[in-house]
């Protein structure tokens, strides 16, 4: 699944890439669609999901700060108390690494990430915008020094100068961070910009031994297609959701990364039936997924939030009016 | 939008590729999912969405033979009676050029198919698979000497042996056909293999002046990035409809579509304006769109009609029922 491999591309997708990982963000990426209310027995069935699927990493939610997001207005999983996934995950040996993310200047992760040795977390994700990074650094240090394996989450990419990202990427190539992550935020990117960043990434990252990883979003259905373009450009690190739930467009769907994937250790099925007991219940509630109104904040480069309002109120079928009120404001 | 072209992939966006033509294919794919029973009122409001959009060509609908198919049992856009489309589309100057898509082996084209003196439409589309090939040769010619604009559909190409696609690339090639499509008819390719086989077609059709065509279906929700992939590589006919309607999970999505073009005479509003008020409130009816069962078509590399079966029944939302009879069945 490389370009570099010889032959037909048919004939590539025959074999698989054995240093791809997946990860599942469905409770964490979703719970921007619930305020993270998410009912235990939901979080569970994914976790069972993600083991019987074969899937390598699931982000179980943020370790946000409770000082600054009030613990009466969020649910569990914007603090992911290590009780709470506990409960969720049991206690045996697990087949699936567990992942948290930690904004920056969100959180206190001196106090509220625990050692590894004490935690049931395996994976902390450092996300940050161009500006924080020098808080970024700290908490990547921070969270190394206490065990874990790390990845760093470079918000909203679309919106950076070139220079600035270079000069963004330089930095982090040479932090102890183990992946350095490609985010379309807004899902405004198409393709070919997805190639020529992955390849940028890669350039800073390769060379410091670090891996290169995808996250997209579903505004333009792009979000699998660019998926597979920096994974076939070679990105090692995919993320994927349950039905792609996730913020506003939502993310790409894990039932067709998977289908994608050829190696023999992924299971499709178990996704299916959580897919259709869980998370198929919750559309009508959390409306995640693919509309207008987030393709135009996509096509625009621009936030998904008030698609994601106008989404919520009782016109979100007025796509004309979301479309003159969007317009209007370039 | 080439790939030939110099500098930064940013910067290629700035400019747009004047001799691409936009299709809009939304009666004549959609029919797939309602026995081709639109309304005038639908139909007319596609054709002034398409000419206020700026889109070039509208196909829509069939020419089927009232002998294989009886009209008490198919809607209009079945047949497109020439005083049908007239009706819809009025006597005045057309901006849009009309497209009838014929089935080799499903038509009476030499009596139906009137000179295009006679006729409102512009284009005949010969669809045919690949043993039908000499049916559709002739058609190709007879609506060459009738005056028409042709292009031929080769439908499902993904299940063609390749040194078969050579032979009828070949072949057609060597006829007066305008274009050459490739068709993802069960919406089973990626980015890539769109890529390979479009360069194929290319290498046939560009010595012989012919055009590439691309025609897409959102099985894998790719229909759109699979068609910016063709038309990057060199495809300058790209097919698309309203919301994606048509057959099981739809087609691009010309609202897309037409965001990535960046030529200036596109105008997004008047589709959004259509979608609202007359395509989203058929989508309860109709019921196109991405959903599980095609995708699990899709990457089975399967005709659609098994999902879109199951799509009908009360039992829809049970994806995990289609997956285990239809892996079975492999």
């Amino acid at each position: 699944m490389n370009r570099d491999t010889a032959g037909r591309p048919e004939d590539r997708w025959v074999t698989f890439r054995p240093d791809i990982r997946v990860l599942d963000c469905t409770i964490r990426d979703g719970g921007l669609m619930n305020d993270h209310q998410f009912d235990e027995r939901v979080v569970a069935a994914v976790y069972r999901a993600c083991e019987e699927a074969g899937i390598d990493y699931m982000e179980i939610g943020y370790k946000a700060s409770k000082r600054i997001y009030a613990p009466s207005k969020f649910g569990p999983w914007k603090y992911c108390d290590e009780d709470t996934i506990r409960r969720v995950v049991g206690e045996g040996p697990k087949t699936v690494k567990l992942c948290a993310m930690a904004d920056a200047e969100r959180t206190d992760y001196r106090e509220d990430i625990l050692p590894k040795t004490q935690s049931v977390l395996d994976v902390i994700r450092v996300a940050t915008y161009i500006h924080q990074i020098p808080t970024a650094i700290e908490m990547i240090k921070d969270a190394k020094e206490k065990g874990y394996e790390t990845t760093v989450n470079l918000m909203a990419v679309s919106t950076v100068q070139e220079s600035q990202l270079d000069a963004a990427l330089e930095v982090l190539a040479s932090t102890d961070v183990d992946t350095i992550y490609l985010v379309d935020s807004f899902g405004t990117l198409y393709s070919e910009q997805i190639r020529y960043l992955t390849e940028k990434y890669l350039r800073y990252a390769k060379p410091a031994g670090k891996e290169v990883g995808i996250h997209t979003h579903d505004n333009q259905q792009l979000a699998f297609a660019n998926t597979i373009e920096a994974l076939i450009v070679g990105a090692n690190r995919l993320d994927a959701s349950f039905a792609g739930l996730g913020r506003g467009a939502g993310n790409c769907r894990m039932e067709l990364l998977l289908g994608f994937l050829h190696n023999p250790k992924f299971h499709i099925r178990p996704l299916l039936q959580c897919i259709q007991e869980h998370i198929e219940p919750m559309r009508a509630k959390l409306r995640w997924g693919f509309d207008i109104p987030y393709m135009i904040t996509g096509q625009l480069n621009r936030h998904p939030r008030e698609a994601m309002e106008h989404m919520e109120g009782d016109g979100w079928k007025d796509i004309v009016a979301f479309y003159d009120r969007t317009v209007e404001e370039e």
